[in-house]
């Protein structure tokens, strides 16, 4: 065999799955020939989802988070109180969050984390949107920061304190149930809930 | 929020991509989030790679590999033995017998295994093209049975043993007996005791 493939096509697939984080290129020749296996109309089922979610997502005028309209079903739901705003890193945090059933409050999506490593800077995210959303909620708001406990957490974190202070605010943050360093994509959903309940204010 | 995704979008690409084997809801969570992180270019490179190998692939005619063309790389090398025929399971294991490089002969791939439990029939595989491939051969071909040492590899080694058979051509299979650097005290008895009964001259 010339190359290390029989197949130039089954190279291409390879070298395209074993591009996901995490998936190794043993594991991307197990997928592809996985899914040569299937129907073509399954593969190209999969394939039309995915392109889907990249070229027609949304997002929350409100919240910045994923949605499929023009406002996620959190901050359409009139239920909700509009009034505490808990402030996450991602879309997978928000679901995190409502896992747990203890918040009904609403959500600010960041987008990311403050990373001078790996280039993020604060207007990369949608901090300046929360500042303004702050100021037109006025005083007796609360917003929560619900970052990971880790340096660039922190540094987020304090970095909109001094953001929205200004705005006179509450602003708390997650109680610290959680071990310093922790992800908090993988805290379990009731130290999870926990931590909100017991929201404690940010004195930095 | 009312489903456990935030958008329809998202939770179609989470499904496309849980339905992979080996990946879970977190993970195709995870990769769904990842590609929606990419610009949208990228993301139709890595869907059109895997639509082309669905689409476009082909096999060899002699040996039933994937291939690029009419016949694969190995088939088509005049320098091969085209005598050897190696009868396994899947692209995978040609793959693996390759990189070995102990290996002059050409394959025969089978397109799965002998499966009653899985539905899988002797008419599924690709074993009625083996029988007449080797009936072209002639006596003085050997046919390599290089399948899986399971119940079902047993069975398929033993089905197509008794197909092949009046064609007189040499039948032979791997050697089964302890891997390289495998600790005696951790063999399984069945694998210990075949090593025993085909044991081999010392040849230090």
């Amino acid at each position: 065999m010339p190359g290390r493939y029989p197949s130039k096509l089954l190279e291409d697939a390879v070298e395209a799955i074993g591009s996901l984080p995490g998936v190794g290129r043993k594991s991307a020749l197990r997928l592809a020939l996985h899914l040569l296996r299937q129907p073509g109309e399954h593969v190209h089922r999969f394939t039309e989802a995915i392109n889907h979610l990249s070229d027609d997502v949304r997002y929350c005028r409100e919240c910045m988070m994923i949605a499929d309209g023009d406002v996620c079903a959190i901050c359409a739901d009139k239920t909700r109180d509009h009034r505490t705003v808990c402030v996450v890193e991602s879309v997978r945090d928000v679901m995190s969050i409502e896992e747990t059933g203890q918040y009904r409050g609403v959500y600010h999506v960041l987008g990311g984390i403050i990373s001078p490593i790996d280039g993020i800077a604060p207007s990369d995210l949608t901090i300046r949107q929360l500042v303004e959303r702050v100021q037109a909620l006025g005083p007796d708001a609360e917003v929560i920061l619900a970052l990971s406990g880790d340096v660039e957490g922190e540094t987020t974190a304090f970095y909109i304190y001094r953001q929205i202070a200004p705005a006179g605010v509450r602003v708390s943050t997650l109680a610290r149930g959680l071990g310093f360093g922790d992800d908090l994509e993988y805290a379990d959903s009731l130290t999870l809930g926990r931590a909100l309940v017991n929201r404690q204010i940010f004195k930095p």
